[in-house]
This record gives C-alpha cells, structure tokens and sequence, in this order.
C-alpha cells in the first residue's frame, strides 16, 4: 500500500478488516517489520484521537514516531506554482514535503478543509501535491473530504458486533452548534457502500433536506430525509453532524428532533449506536444513550489503533 | 497502585523512599515490566520538570510515552452532566477520559486550579472525574490541590541528605508577585505530616497571618507566624510562595523579611535548603543560598526522576 | 566533544566529513552507544528540518529524544545575575539549564537572535550561559550567530558532489522580505574558510554593499559585491538572505537581479545550487532551478541527519 486516502485504495473491505482483527488479537507480532523505520505524523490541525492511535499503532509494529503539530499560521504553505513567494507563505509544498520524505519512511498528514470554497476543498489539492512531492507512502490522518482511518475502524467495529450477517447500518445527521466538514460522513458513506457491494451490510443515509452528501460518495445507499423510518429496523445507528455541501459550508436550523435519543432507538433492531467522537452531549446524541448499553463510541475509539495498524503493516510491507 | 494523588496512596512514606532509592541506585532493572506498556501524560497546563522527569522516569522502566499537550482554551472539556453541550465545550470528560484510558495503560494528568473558587477548586472534581471513567491507573502531575511527585521528591531528597535521624523541616512561606496554588505546600504538609508520625522528621510550617493553610493537609504540623523563631535549630528550610487559602487566592502585601537569605540561614542548623521550582531569585529565595553550599534545589530537581519511577513502577506492577 | 557551536569544535573538517558519510553507509551501527542515553532538544524558536533530523539521528544511536518547545513567551528565561526576579522572567537560567542537565546526557538548544541589539546577540549570552550552567554537552540547534549543523550537512553535500578535487563554492546574497540573522551565512562562512585551509574548496562570498559579514567569519574568503563576476567557474552556488551586519538588521532595498535563476547559472562552471531551507521561490532563487537538474537542496536537506548523526556520536563517545 503507497497511499491510504479513500475505500479505493484497498481492494476488499473484508480482508482489511479480518487483518485488522487478526493484529488485534496479537499486537506485537510484526515488531521486526518496523525496525529502523520511521512514522512522521503532520498535523495541520488539532487532533487526539488519530494522533494516540496511529502513535500507537505504529509504536506496536517497533517503529519510531516523530510528531509535528503544525497549525496553518504557523507554517504557512504555498501550494500554487509559479508564485513569488514574497508574501505570508514561508515554504512551498515541493520541498516541505520532500523533506519529510527524507527524514520518514512513512508520513500521515492531517489537513482539514477550510469550508468556504467547495471546488478548493475538494480538488483536495494539498493533500494531493503533499503525496506527490513526499516521494513516500502517506496515509490519511483526515483531510478535505474524508477521514479514511474513521471509516475503517468503523466496519472493523461493525463487524466485531454485528448479530447478523448482513446488519443494517443508517448514517444518521444530527445537531449541531458549529459548521463541521463532510470529512467523516463522506467517508463514512464510500466504505459502507464498498461494503454493501460486498455483501456486509445494507447502508442508509438518513438527512434533512438540504443536507444530501455528494453523489460521489453515495452510489448505492438508500438515502432519506425521513429519521424515523430510516431507523426502522436498523442494526447500527451512525450519529454525525455535517454541513451543508449543496449551500456549501452552510448550518440550516433544524428541529431538535433529529437528536439521536432512547425514544428514536426503540425504533431499531436494539441498535448498536457509534460516533466517531468528539460528541456534543445532549445536542447530538443523549446522555442516556452515550451511558447506556447501546453505545459502542469507546470501543469505536479504541479500535482506531488497529485500523492505523493494519494500514501501516501493509505500507510496511511494500516498502523495498 | 492504582492512583497517586495524595500521600493516602502510599501505606508507608519510609517504604516508598527506600524503593526510590534503590530505583536511583539501579535504574534499568526493571525495563521488561514497562515492554509494551504506554504511558500518556496530559498536561492542561505548562511544565518543564514534571513532564521531563516522568517520560525519563518511563522510558527507564521500558515504557512507550506519548504526550498531549492541551491547555483548557484549545480543548475545553465539559466537566458537568446533563447539560447540553450547545456551547464552547468541545468533549465530554466522560468520553476524553474514557478514549485516553483506551490507548493508554497508565495515565498521568496535570491540571491546575482556576484560584476563583475555593470550593470548585478543592472539589478536585476534574481530576477526581478523570480517574473515574479513564479506567487506568493515573499519577498526578499536580492537580488543584496536591503535587504528590513533587513532595515524594522533597522526601527523598530529604532522606538522602540528612545528618540525624530525625531532622527538623521547616516549610517557610517567601514573598513573589504573582497569585500561586497552594498544591505544592499543601502537599508537602501532608507528607511532612506523614513521614513525622512515621518518626522520620519534625516538622514546622511558618507564614505570615491571613496564609494558613487548610488543616487538612497540616494535622500535627507546628504552626507559626514568626519566622525566625521556627528556623531556630532547622535541618531543612522548603521555602515556598502561596496564595491565601481563607481569602482565596488573595496575596497580601507582605514584608520583604520573608525572603530566605544568608542571614536567616545563620539562625538554623546549617540547613540545607529546597525549592521546588522554579524561584524566583532574590524575591523568594536569595542568589547566595541558591549558588551556595546550602542549596540543594538542583539535586531535588533530579530526584523527581525517582520519584516518578517508583510510581510507576509499583502501578506497572498492579496491572494485570 | 564537549560542545558544537561553531568550526573550531572540529579540529579536521575533512575527517568529521568522512565519519559522517560513514554513519550515512551504516547508520545503525553504533546502537549500544546511545543505549540509556537521552537527548535533550530545547526550542525556543519553531523549527522544522533541525528537529526531526536531530531526533532521527538521535534514534539511529539508540539514545532516547525529548524535545520541550518553548517559545520566550511562555517560558522567559532570566539570564542576568543580580536581578530581582519580580517581573516578567519566571526561571533563571542557571535553574533551568542545570535541571535540564539533570535529565539529559546531552541537550540541544536553538535561540535565535533578535535582531534589535548586535553586540546582545553576537555576545551569544544566552547560549554560552546555558552551556556553563547545564553541565552536559551541548549541540547548537541555531544560535544567534551560527548554525554549525546547517554548515556541516553542506560541506557534507559538497564533498559527495564535488567534480574537482577543490571545487569553488560561492556564497551568493539573495533577496528576502524579511529581516533574517546571519546565523547560516555566518556559520557557512567560517566552515568554508576553515575547509579552505585544509585545501578543500575555494571560497568566495558575493554581497552587494552594506551587506558584508562580520570578519570574524570570513578570514581568507574572497569578498565581491559583483554576484555575475563572482559566479564564473563557480563549482557550487550557495543561495541565502540575511539582512545587514553593519546597520545591524537593516534590509536594503535591492535589485532583484541578485535572484539566482538560470541565465546567472549560465556564467558557472554547471554549478550545483544549495539553500539551506526554507526557500522563497521566484524571491531568492528560481523556481526553474529548485525545480531543475542543478539543485541539491532535498539532497542537502537530507544530509542534516549525518550532520548530527556524527556530532552526538562523538559526544556519546565522549561521556564518561
């Protein structure tokens, strides 16, 4: 594996998340493959979730971790060519990124999207010049338009607590304060559409009006703007806000009914409820159901590590 | 152990030391118990000596270390429950413990009080909610009320370097410019405290009227408000700075006399003299104890090594 | 070695060139050296390429890396003696770098100057007072008047590509918009006159007026303010800015025509171009060069893990 960016680029969710159990259940096994090799983690943005479980992910294959927090202020990029640098950007991408390139044997690059300009966001433009110009494998720490650890973990996740072959999953919108990325659902929907086409489970995507995802990301999920009866049935409830990405960027106001609560959940299959965390209480999903038996956002979070550690073990594996 | 957070966590102050000790004397002999183990260390707020002595203290024991540095202002946590989480809280204690217990086997966590409110301070009810629902042992990297590896050090380094058996230890308040915690002294009274019902010191507390110290953390100390009288006959001076803990977090204006100089020392037994830094020179303490014979702030500094290792350790041991 | 501040702590720079090109073919050969060996990487300004590639070089001796950022705001030093501490500094240095000392075996310090006060910065109080007080080795990361590991990463990059037995290296001003130190310039300067006593290289600086070096750097070097007449038969360009000595900090406005690009590449003998990052494209140096077949600066770049690879080397070999 050169680069873990999208569902693309593995060829069966059901393998990699068989490889990913199998690590699970002996962490410490491929110490030798990390020897003398090194995991440079770039954040462009916050992060503690995917900053802890890839350290430790690549900690429990023996590599060595060197961590950069490195907040667009700070060290502003250049990403266009052809620019006179006399200006606020200090480095241009084609040697920032070379140069880690020459200090790791693998690099994560975490890069949020800015929310103003959809075409900019989604060309996903510094990601893709950051791959190229590395000249080493890069895995996603999330960037623009998905947050491909996230979904991993999410089917291993699934799959751990599935009670039926093919469950029922919904990605359900919910509330919330602040105008947050597609990152997550995005990438959410093109896994469990890759896992549908696999026979894994059958996905819904349940939003208001003028929530809907890009088609991109969507082929062959049922979608509605109707919660409740989306919920009918359902094995696993996927609770997300996101942004508008038709009025880009844009938080309509919407009825507080879109809460995941005790009351929606007895509409499931006893669903097993999942956030990828940080999670609004009480505003996205209650109290109730966070502190309940339903939930499974920690065990969501602490399988973040084996998601990063199969990911790197097959970067691992190809490197020459 | 499965927490240090006060000197209640140790059952003998003498046994403790004595392992400290033999730690210092050997420090590497114990790297199989740390293999694999990661300890994540959290600091809402700034250190240098803390945080360098524990990962030391870690990596002598084998130990993977992985450090966040969060302050409140860019990771605000929500403390209290049942309420809708519509504001400036970004994540729930319940799950930012919870998460960190999950890829962590040890957790250490710093975090200061705010000195508006006594009672919220006092409460310790962060500290006290992440020991809760992280799941892992914690160590105190000082918290609103305590700095247990600090005072675990001072008795170490008090260990090491005293000439009777049962030497005279005066905590002595000293003048600075800023509004400071009563963690430190409170933690070094209580085991002070401990350690002189264990018969291995006597000791005294002198501040000035109005700086008392709350009677929980001072049961069986002698307490004075006349500096001079108490340094009579002293073995060793901690000199330390705190605001008041009746007015809280007031700083009185107060007579330079306080500070420890040369002419003070002359009134003890050759004593050695502490800190725990940093100091601010010629305000708390003067430059000719603290380049003098008589000082022994840097040797207490490197103690916190051992004082760290010995914690983890035995928390290393517990783990199952 | 003891310390790494400037050219006359290597006493043979052919030889420490050699034993870093050594280190470059086995880089994990002398893993029990830094075995229980921690370095201390200190950063009161950001860096980039000095940190990871001193903390890489650090794992390929095996030695243990903390690296403590700390800006000046957060953490003022006091660095006079005498001083009432009542202000804004909250730690002399005498306290922290002797703690620091305590925890590391050796420690790396970057400070960069500030640009205001030339006979301050060039008395380079600061770092020489950390060195006298931590009491372990001590590698420059960056100080106020050289970068050593910069230097000799490039006299490293020279000997791998030199074409002659003693090829001409230029030294060439470019434009900036900002005010830079003549920390790399500097540094550059004394490595290259020193590798010229040695028979190594023929060295020549091009400056336009008012932007002469101090001469403690550049004994034996041929000073030109004509950059087209300077770059005849040059062998090796070395690009950089930095702002005035005299008018200490000044930036003169300039002619672009000092911008590096390939109609001034054509008057050299096939140069090979280095900087010494970051660069500011189209600014200081053509994008069609950076870009094109003459440049080495990734390769440069690169060659800062040997740099600093063989200066803790010979520091380990050192302890006692």
């Amino acid at each position: 594996m050169k680069k873990f960016f999208s569902v693309k680029d593995v060829s069966s969710v059901a393998d990699v998340v068989q490889e990913a159990l199998a690590l699970k259940a002996a962490p410490y096994d491929n110490q030798d493959l990390g020897k003398h090799k090194t995991l440079g983690l770039v954040f462009l943005n916050p992060s503690l979730r995917t900053r802890l479980s890839t350290q430790k992910a690549a900690m429990n294959l023996g590599m060595n971790v060197m961590v950069m927090n490195m907040d667009k202020d700070g060290w502003a990029l250049e990403t266009q060519d052809g620019v006179v640098m006399n200006g606020s950007t200090v480095e241009h991408i084609r040697e920032a990124a070379a140069v880690m390139g020459e200090y790791c044997d693998i690099l994560g690059l975490r890069s949020f999207p800015k929310l103003k300009d959809r075409e900019e966001d989604y060309s996903e433009d510094l990601f893709n010049k950051f791959i190229k110009y590395c000249g080493v494998p890069v895995v996603s720490l999330e960037s623009a338009t998905r947050h491909p650890l996230q979904s991993l973990t999410d089917i291993i996740t699934i799959t751990e607590h599935k009670k039926t072959a093919k469950p029922k999953v919904v990605l359900a919108w919910a509330p919330h304060v602040k105008a947050l990325p597609q990152a997550v659902p995005n990438s959410f929907a093109e896994w469990m559409c890759k896992a549908q086409e696999e026979g894994l489970v059958e996905f819904t995507i349940a939003q208001p009006m003028g929530y809907e995802l890009s088609k991109d990301f969507t082929k062959g999920a049922t979608i509605s703007t109707n919660l409740n009866e989306s919920l009918k049935d359902a094995d696993f409830v996927y609770v997300k806000n996101w942004s508008s990405y038709q009025e880009y960027g844009e938080v309509y106001t919407v009825d507080e009914d879109w809460m995941m609560d005790n009351e929606k959940l007895s509409l499931t299959n006893d669903a097993k409820v999942m956030h990828c965390l940080p999670v609004r209480r009480d505003l996205e999903l209650s109290s109730e159901i966070l502190d309940g038996p339903n939930s499974l956002v920690i065990k969501e979070a602490s399988n973040r590590v084996w998601a990063a550690q199969v990911v790197l073990k097959r970067m691992l594996e190809d490197l020459v």
